[in-house]
């Protein structure tokens, strides 16, 4: 199976880790063999020899990047190439396009990979998120597309959402908090931590983006709630989501250091916030809601003892209530952030991809 | 997309009446189409015309089930059918053979569907819990084979599992309810309720097999939690699932009108059981349990604030623990049992072999 990766951040290099790690457990189970015929970061791209396992040559990539340099820095490899070159010669049916960047200048390599008759796998929302016509042509081909870890990482939302809505099952709400990182903060809150504090722990664990106003102003999970939205059929864009934020917008025009030494300001706020919320056997969470056409995100106050008021830690739980899933709807509950995690769901993916497509070549192989 | 539907009882006639619902919506979103080439029930087979819709031959068998009647009392339908004749002659790439039916008689023709290099859906847990070497024949083509409803019902905890363990990531434990039946029964028994009085009410109400000591005796759940284990790579035996049922084995010698008179005589033994637990903080569920290379399923004691001792009615709730989803485990949970929420998970599954394996088909339509 030909993988081209794009990307090789944290989550990047852990999957091709994962991939290395379990060629034995495919091969055993599945007898199938990825070929990782090309790599790119933001730099360039390299293409590496077309044959299984080349774990050398994996091995040093790994090293070199690990080691904060760029692909274009690197000497050693054979084979940089173009993107449009490496689009023309690799893309074809079968080949399989992982895109981990955190860029929205993938949209035109994903494109071409499905017009050449290739499959393409995403973490990275930015190519979902943009104009509704973009996310219609990349999620056309059920056969061809998963992008399951664009939403709570490697938590199934997408793929059991997509079964709902495969039948014709009618979806009147989804509801849930979708990112690892809020979920930290919100339940540091409730056990009496300072906001300021919550989001300089997340940052310096690099749970956060790079900035860690991304996380905090909502668009991060903005982003995630569209591509749910769009999953149910609903044609909308970003700017259709309404988004509240955790930090007010003068937050933002100021550095990532001078915010985080500034956070301090908006611990009362939120420690009262909370106090309110508790004293009413309530507390909050950075929830996700879509029904009625309304698609938002924010902070809301949910009871203790409801699914949401009872999460811990950086857990995610999405609930999600059907003309089938009635009157209790679906959740879906479990860790929904981490680059092993989401490293594992990519692997999920492709794995999909690549087993159900096997169809006709096992029959034909056996018969 | 030929169709190939096997038993006419409640799921059966649900799953031709959800697929004429369908149908626009199907040719709109899709633009695929299916063709119900042959119905059987235990009586017999009938072969239908090949053309879609063909609502009023379907239309005609519905009517004449719901009236209670067999297929071989239909003198009206032209194109009665051995099963044999049947399988030489639709059996083909492409086409599903879907198993609603309860027995374990229908083994030799999926296999068959799948040497033709047909794909089957089934909704009959009997032929993979067989003899292991016919569960992994049966499930040995990722792309051609699919069994979510057999284990709480539309509750998508089949693929779900199947996700995790594709990629490696190794599964340490899996504990939960599978039964809405028993879910109804323990939760009734939490409530104060007696157990006579909702045994004999999930029987009335159709939620039981034809003879409830199927459900109340645990071999559902067993085969269920048979299903799960052999999912999880494990080579076992029905007859290695430790069960522990609700109703002694001597309650199995007796008719089903005597052993529903009688069942008054567990009201006290229950009772006790349930109030010893409550005063304790904990309630009663009907559990599986797979772990350390052990497979069970009965009754436990579960503390009422964890996840399984909060829920409630027919809800079904299932934890996988694995490396990935550790140290909180990834929580499935929502309604787990229902004709109609039964049918939906079928059709979930048939249009996910069909979206998959419409990869080249659809490439080669649109380059």
């Amino acid at each position: 199976v030909p993988l081209i990766l794009l990307g090789l951040g944290n989550v990047g290099r852990a999957l091709l880790s994962r991939i290395r790690a379990g060629r034995a457990h495919h091969r055993k189970r599945y007898g199938l063999e990825f070929a990782i015929e090309a790599v790119s970061d933001s730099s360039g791209a390299v293409r590496l020899g077309n044959r299984p396992p080349a774990n050398d040559e994996l091995d040093a990539i790994l090293r070199h990047k690990e080691a904060g340099r760029s692909l274009a820095e690197a000497r050693e490899f054979e084979g940089p190439i173009e993107l449009e070159e490496l689009v023309r010669q690799l893309c074809r049916p079968g080949c399989i396009v992982v895109d981990c960047t955190a860029s929205c200048e993938t949209v035109w390599i994903l494109r071409e990979a499905l017009a050449r008759g290739g499959s393409i796998v995403l973490a990275n929302k930015k190519p979902l998120t943009q104009e509704q016509e973009i996310y219609a042509e990349l999620t056309a081909w059920p056969g061809r597309c998963r992008w399951e870890t664009t939403v709570a990482s490697n938590l199934p939302v997408i793929s059991v959402l997509n079964r709902i809505v495969a039948t014709g099952d009618e979806v009147h709400r989804i509801m849930g908090t979708v990112s690892g990182t809020l979920g930290f903060v919100m339940f540091g809150l409730q056990e009496g931590r300072n906001f300021s504090e919550l989001v300089r722990e997340a940052f310096e664990s690099g749970a956060t983006e790079p900035d860690p106003r991304e996380d905090l102003g909502g668009m991060d999970v903005a982003r995630k709630a569209l591509i749910l939205a769009r999953g149910l059929g609903w044609q909308l864009e970003l700017s259709n989501v309404q988004v509240q934020g955790l930090i007010p917008s003068s937050c933002r025009e100021i550095s990532v250091d001078t915010f985080l030494g500034s956070a301090e300001s908006l611990d009362e706020q939120y420690q009262n916030l909370v106090e309110a919320a508790l004293a009413r056997g309530a507390t909050l969470r950075y929830v996700v809601t879509i029904e009625d056409a309304s698609c938002r995100v924010g902070v809301e106050e949910v009871a203790l003892q409801s699914p949401l008021g009872r999460l811990k830690g950086n857990d995610n739980l999405v609930q999600i209530h059907s003309s089938i899933f009635s009157p209790t709807p679906l959740i879906l509950q479990g860790r929904g952030s981490g680059v092993e995690a989401t490293a594992s769901g990519i692997l999920s993916d492709i794995l999909e991809l690549v087993l159900a497509s096997a169809r006709s070549s096992l029959v034909r192989s056996r018969i």
